[in-house]
């Protein structure tokens, strides 16, 4: 079987912030419950976490997207939360629910014996992990938060040595987590801070970007063949903190739907690439009506650098992941509409 | 038993930007389950509709948290869901679980059969309700969602029309609840635009603004005795639109932990009261971290407007509504802190 090739230069130059025929796009959970042939691959894996864990799976699901649809990057099947599951937490995932960690940390003790765990490579096209905060909302509770982080958030302001202890741990793992997918061959690396939204605005500052900064101050800039790795960082519900995000050592800012892209662009377009936004629920909708929003999501950027040297670019994505509810055909509406309209946009005479 | 009197000219002062000597606050959701006095209420209604719909046991637990704490305004104790109740749509709330509907909105003839309801006002110093937006996700939905309001957002993609109807006919019953509310004697009203925070940039002021703007162009402007009933209106997760809400014809703006006050106050001092911000989960902080947090949201806003005429000033609130899991002692401690920092903030030499 002969699948499409892992490196994607369209990606990989809209992340350094150099001009492409077209705006590439690829799809936070691209691999997923959508598809019906990833369900039939976790049938026969028996579990998330055994498809997480075998290589020849997770390859199998990593490449079922772009497969079936003309995506321009693909991403590591795995999740955000491997790294506390090293640092010897228990894992795990039950059917048609949340993750789950077997050894929540509730007190200090748990907190010293944390261990930066050894790591080994995988070979992605795009490494990613949890931020250092997100992986202590969810290494805190124990899995996602019905009542607002309720837990996680009381240590943070009853205990804030503590939580500063967790974080700066949690900064080493995912700096050594993400190094290493970078000697396997990754090309680029994505940091998730899904939950750096939950925070006030202060706290925002003091426990998630601070840890986010110090992941990318100890990453390696270039791969073995001395290629250079674009860092990208993506704040669920941060598009308040867009300008202080601004600061970090990355190359480009990943948005949810919430953002205006021409405001981001004005704000940050000068120094970093963008990353998303399409509400996932517009997948929902008709194919015409699918290609529609897209079409007003790149409008909303605008038009690319288009010339030589460097300039505003922006790669197309959701604002969050995909939907385990969405029509592959959408998708497929959705690829379409991206290529052919941004293609346009470059080449139109009247294009903004 | 004697009560505080509802009536509390600083809060009243404040929304309108008339200068108060110290920061008035009140919480939101400051009657409810984190009070002992409020369970045994609620335990002798039977159920949250049975206290909500009785006047007796309502105006009880509106009261309460006066009685144990000096706040300074009252709320009625209500839901923003009585609207679609009284619409015919069947609310209800489970014990320990979230608003239930039981005819939701899911085809055409369920909005068509949609009317404005003829409504009662009560004597509440603050009414509210939800905003038009906020009143269709449960209507459509049935309930609160968990994944991330897809059957509301679907038809708000697939069916604009139909979701434009919804909204035109919440904004009408809206705005009639609030008119009776202040016909009631209401002293001021307040939009809770719970869920705007959902929606995409552009949907927000398609779906979601326009119509609290409509609300807010039907309501009254004064009470019967003549005074200016002010409007407050606070979208949770609404930050990245504050320009676009300080244009609203409302006194005062809401907003949520992730806003920076001293960035609001930049973007919409010059028109509109802020009200916020404290992040709820810092109530389960010990008494002295809860003061120093509440001190460094008065500093954030910075020093309020102190002479005569109109100017900047601050409703001290939280984010969102108070968690059922407080320590009520700490809401002592809250209101202390507030009540002397923001006294001190405007009689201090060096106050900024």
């Amino acid at each position: 079987m002969a699948f499409p090739p892992l490196t994607n230069d369209t990606f990989l130059r809209a992340c350094l912030r150099q001009a492409t025929p077209y705006t590439p796009l690829w799809l936070m959970r691209q691999a997923g419950r959508y598809l019906p042939e990833y369900k039939a691959t976790r049938a026969r894996a028996g579990s998330f976490m055994g498809l997480a864990t075998n290589v020849q799976y997770a390859t199998e699901v990593t490449l079922q997207p772009l497969d079936r649809f003309d995506l321009d990057a693909a991403i590591l099947f795995s999740d955000i939360l491997t790294v506390p599951d090293a640092m010897g937490l228990g894992l795990s995932f039950a059917e048609g629910e949340g993750p789950k960690l077997a050894r929540p940390l509730r007190d200090e003790a748990a907190v010293s014996a944390l261990r930066v765990p050894a790591l080994n490579g995988r070979v992605p096209l795009i490494g990613f992990s949890g931020s250092p905060w997100t992986l202590a909302c969810y290494m805190v509770e124990g899995s996602g938060s019905k009542d607002d982080w309720r837990t996680v958030k009381s240590m943070l302001y009853s205990r804030p040595d503590l939580m500063h202890r967790i974080l700066a741990t949690n900064a080493e793992a995912v700096a050594a987590y993400l190094n290493a997918q970078i000697d396997a061959g990754a090309q680029a690396v994505m940091v998730f801070d899904s939950w750096g939204g939950a925070l006030a605005d202060r706290a925002f500052r003091e426990f998630s970007l601070a840890y986010t900064a110090s992941v990318l101050a100890k990453l390696k800039r270039t791969g073995d063949g001395g290629d250079v790795i674009p860092r990208i960082v993506f704040t669920k519900g941060g598009g308040l903190w867009l300008d202080q995000m601004g600061g970090l050592d990355c190359d480009v800012l990943g948005v949810d739907w919430t953002v205006s892209l021409a405001r981001a662009r004005a704000l940050v377009g000068g120094t970093k690439a963008l990353q998303g936004n399409l509400d996932p629920a517009v997948l929902f909708a008709a194919p015409e009506q699918v290609a529609a929003e897209a079409r007003k999501v790149l409008d909303d950027f605008g038009r690319p650098h288009a010339g030589t040297g460097l300039g505003p670019t922006h790669i197309f994505n959701l604002g969050h992941g995909i939907s385990q509810h969405t029509p592959p055909d959408n998708v497929r509406a959705l690829v379409e509409a991206v290529h052919s309209h941004s293609t346009h946009m470059r080449t139109g005479l009247n294009a903004a």
